[in-house]
């Protein structure tokens, strides 16, 4: 087994500045070429404490992706750093320097700054890896038994040589099996009661397979992880029983997310949705927009956040917002057709709730959400009580109508996929 | 200096399935008790790691905290490791029985398995930390100099503890002075450019105070940070001949958000906002709605994903889409002024843009983006051409559009802030 440590550089990691998204992706990829994350660090821009994680990693593990500290400004010393730590001197590399020049010159149209020509030195001690979308080149070291990356922590030049760099020569320096994940997500059953249910398949499991519950805003996702010695097929036998048994609150046999499924079902039929949003605020609409091609399945969405929106965009009749409110069966039913019709679309789902903390009444508390879901036949609403805080709520109610659509599309298409 | 550290617990952190955003929240609600965190560390549900992890952090930091790893389920072992570590053996504590027993009876309204009972036995070595919104309670032990807590890896649970338990208990304890932070946000100036800028006053920063850049999305924060022996006026003092010299770029010598500053304006001044989003596709009113009172500033979003929602949405001209594409100054304000006076708000915001990857053209490549603000009396619309990969452009054009807006409202009210 190859294992492999995260160091992640800066200070804005240790006061709450920024969340570290980099780490997951980093450890996705380099599961997908079978070697396993076994530990991340993130320390701040200090010298002793980057060498000593350095050190330590070094100690652990045989690979270690270092991100971060790599900006032009004096703050960034994680070259500094690894040039002492590897052995310098510091050296132009002609061609970072170049696209250093290029950048500056015909991308970003500005003058510049020296400090951006300084970012074109490496220490001699390093393979240089191109970064083709900024100025901080990225670095490899080879001491004793271990391979130590260096890259910028900005997300999108990070991915960009974990894909171009990094994996490609991992991938082809170890040739390993991936670790294999199979995973599935239930909704409507609690994780205790879960593991209550497949208790005698849990204790069946042979080593080698080790079985993970993942409680996520109302549904839990089941992940078996076979290590090398495990053969596919043995996995897969494994997760087909576990589908079987839990196939009573089964979403999908896969890992992707409600929006994914939704989009890929919408797109495979060639069908399309439109989304009239109350509470939820437009979350839907950006769910379902961040994918590319999201034209090919969505018209748009109503974000009819006052009851003016609703009146004026959807034509829903006053006199029904009068009589139930905005939180109810009969707005959300009007919302459905009147976004169905309005935008011409194959579906359409509708939402509207109290996600907190305030608005709740003695009738309507906190947490009720009506919603539903339509095609050109019928209408499928119900309403939910959750529990929790404003913003989960409002990741759990997303859930919850795209499920309901994912379950109506299923009905409608029950063999394309 | 009290120094601290975390510890996160579970395998989902190592195969890139989860996002830590636990962390971050940590790590602000240390420093603002005057404790420094100097170091996170992310282990799977390994026995040796996490004893590993725990022994080191005591080695370096006083104050350690754990998530991670409580769950009820066989996979989860944080509790046992503990146990083992500090001491047991294990002791039911009446009052979590009870509050575990409550919860399946009154908020779940589901039978309650026996794994959850068990959720209820403590090691005896540590003091329980009261879980007001789970089954799982926190441990607090002592050993040495340091002081332990486990707490769980669900964010809502966690908060709850972190502010009812660990913090107050911290405070009091260490009794510290906060750790400053001083931010500003600039747009329009690159990191070298600005640290350029500033070169001479950074220079002049007295030691103790530390100066950090952090650009993020086409936009760079710099943040002033003081220890503990240095006044707070001191730290104000460079902070505002910092905010001086930046002032061009300025957006606000505060660590807020254009959504937050966007927001508070609106509020103070009573003022209302609709939206129409075509490639941002509803993060814009997503990024509002997330605040609880978002209905006292915006009244919702026309997310005009396609051309048939501009046109019978917003009443876009047909004519004009033919003649110069979704994508153009003349629809972008044809979508201000039909959503405006549709939703009869102040101000309105507009955007129509090619985020990419596909959909781009010779004349109107992946990255323009138009987009606009308008009040009654005006509109102002621009146009951009981004380079980034498409979630990158919809995050950028989203704070551009949402800053055209922010000037706009200090243009509107200059005193109300």
């Amino acid at each position: 087994m190859v294992k492999a440590s995260i160091i992640t550089i800066g200070d804005e990691l240790l006061i709450g500045q920024v969340i570290d998204t980099n780490s997951a992706w980093i450890a996705k990829q380099l599961n997908e070429i079978g070697i396993s994350l076994i530990k991340r660090v993130a320390v701040g821009d200090n010298r002793n404490a980057i060498i000593e994680a350095l050190q330590q990693a070094m100690n652990d593990t045989r690979v270690i992706i270092i991100t971060g500290g790599l900006g032009p400004t004096d703050d960034d010393i994680t070259k500094s750093v690894l040039t002492d730590f590897f052995g310098g001197p510091l050296v132009v590399n002609k061609a970072v320097e170049d696209h250093v020049k290029h950048l500056f010159k015909d991308v970003f149209k500005k003058p510049m700054p020296l400090r951006n020509l300084l970012q074109a030195q490496v220490p001699r001690s390093c393979t240089t890896l191109w970064n083709p979308v900024g100025t901080a080149p990225g670095m490899q070291f080879e001491k004793g038994n271990c391979f130590v990356f260096s890259l910028p922590g900005v997300p999108f030049e990070m991915k960009e040589m974990m894909i171009n760099s990094v994996v490609p020569f991992l991938a082809n320096r170890f040739k390993l099996k991936p670790i294999l994940h199979r995973t599935l997500l239930t909704e409507g059953i609690g994780e205790s009661a879960l593991a209550d249910l497949i208790n005698d398949l849990e204790k069946n499991i042979p080593k080698g397979i080790s079985l993970a519950y993942l409680p996520h805003f109302g549904m839990v996702r089941l992940r078996l992880s076979a290590n090398s010695g495990i053969h596919e097929r043995i996995l897969d036998n494994h997760f087909s029983i576990l589908c079987e048994r839990v196939k009573e609150y089964l979403v999908t046999p896969t890992d992707e997310t409600l929006p994914d499924l939704v989009f890929k079902k919408l797109l495979s039929t060639h069908r399309t949705l439109s989304t009239a949003e109350s509470c939820t605020g437009g979350y839907i609409a950006h769910k379902l927009t961040q994918k590319p091609g999201a034209s090919k399945i969505f018209k748009g969405s109503a974000v009819v956040y006052s009851n003016e929106a609703k009146i004026k965009m959807l034509r829903v009749n006053p006199e029904t917002l009068n009589a139930h409110g905005a939180v109810s069966e009969a707005v959300v039913k009007e919302l459905l057709s009147g976004v169905l019709q309005l935008m011409n679309t194959d579906y359409a789902l509708a939402i509207s709730g109290i996600l907190g903390p305030g608005g709740g009444t003695s009738e309507k508390p906190v947490g009720t959400v009506w919603m539903g879901v339509s095609n050109n036949q019928k209408q499928v609403v119900k309403k939910v009580n959750l529990r929790y805080n404003r913003l989960q709520n409002m990741e759990v109610s997303c859930n919850m109508v795209l499920n309901m659509l994912y379950k109506l599309l299923k009905e409608d298409n029950p063999v394309a996929s």
